[in-house]
């Protein structure tokens, strides 16, 4: 049987974090990992952290994508950072790794990768974040969930 | 006197354009070659073929950055094509590269330059652009206009 | 008869420079400029500051693509500056922007765009810049000139 | 204890390799892993195929950094492999993700992440990899080694 190649999931929110936001992302970065699935994250504080942090509980891998020049203020539960110099640059990194992206209520940069995961096609679920209106469209083009685990099922399309 | 240097503003917006948006986006082109302002745009065609337009009728100055490895497709009435072979990636160099945004309709390609905008602390100016909502958020983050003139008034900030 | 767009040539070298790589610079900004051939930059001081102002000087067309996230430092001479906030990932729009490079004295920064160019398949022209030694390499990657006129004529291919 | 992060080193060189430099990298990615440190590298075939695999084989960390904007020809022995769509400037990248570099022969990509690392003050090790010459310049930029086990010894400073 050919080695299957693990899925990869964005777990994507603020640095600056409810205390729900923070539950909900550790909570779906131990389904992630559970899943077998690579967490890709922005890698600094808050949401990232703590989904990070429920990765590495479950043993699973995560990928932390930085802004900064060096690895200064990176997530400590996090398998690698990656390092881009980008600024916000790197938003688009991060949804450009993921196959989908969960997204933990968020501030604008959230939003950036929100908006730059549909522009790439990619699905997009959101727990308690930008809620997105154009006069034109009809649908919602995120999938709406209220717990962890409905956030992951629809991510992973089960 | 110091020779002073021109403000930079980017008008953003899809290649699949309405009428209405087209038109806009022409006259912002023009409006802000009168006001000596470098265009930012993306490059391409629809919405940023028109400010290209409209910049190069009054002899004014404009950059598209490209998300392409060469310059297929990109709008001849640019003063300047830039290439960037970063597909989607080269949004942020349309936010980064202004002092203000101003959003003419547009789609997710436009919401990830609107976000980006917000996030570096930039002016987003909105024609018939998104509705961004977030539960905790009052004020919209965008300021909203119904004319062209007034779009290169509140992007100037005059 | 079409209009035909022009060419681009980006001229490389550093911000800490000899006077006789400022003044074949200058001198390569204004035979460019004279061609119709668009500048491409690194848009700060020395070599590309130079390059610009010889542009300028015959009226012609540049743009100069910055490391910063603002605008601080850039040549007075450019058309235009584009930001990036790259850092010196700006090297790879230098390189990608061209259609091909001449190469002024240089510094690593310089030799990271030289690289990019010839793995991107681009003319790389140099005046007093990088030897590349490869044990398996017979020819010189690079054409090696003297003068600002054989560089623009090498650069151009005519 | 404070827990200690790891030290992530880049082993770069081409996709098309002898067998020379893919038993380099192989020996590199394997010595690399028994020190804890965490590869980086460009997530392809040839010799970052072979470090990778060095790597895996003794149980290390990894991280490809990929050029598409999808995952196809990532190396299957990466323990996370991050998607740019960024072409070439995905070097970048990899330079800036590590603090140290170990280039085994390559092509004109490797040398453009050779001068990106020295650029950046990063300390690179040349295993029979490009010799760069320039008039000015006494002191060959690059520690020059020609075994595996010297290579990571000079990368790590030990």
């Amino acid at each position: 049987m050919a080695h299957q190649q693990p899925r990869y999931v964005a777990v994507i929110g603020a640095s600056d974090a409810t205390e729900w936001e923070l539950a909900m992302a550790e909570d779906v970065g131990r389904l992630l990992a559970q899943a077998g699935v690579v967490l890709v994250c922005g890698g600094l504080g808050g949401v990232m952290n703590a989904a990070a942090a429920g990765a590495a509980a479950e043993g699973g891998t995560s990928v932390g994508i930085l802004p900064g020049d060096d690895r200064t203020g990176a997530s400590p539960h996090l398998t690698v950072a990656v390092t881009t110099g980008f600024g916000e640059g790197r938003n688009v990194l991060v949804a450009r790794s993921a196959d989908a992206v969960i997204a933990v209520g968020g501030e604008f940069g959230t939003l950036s990768e929100v908006a730059l995961a549909l522009k790439m096609g990619k699905p997009v679920v959101g727990l308690g974040t930008w809620d997105l209106r154009r006069d034109d469209m009809e649908a919602d083009p995120l999938v709406r969930v209220e717990t962890a685990a409905d956030a992951v099922r629809a991510a992973l399309g089960v």
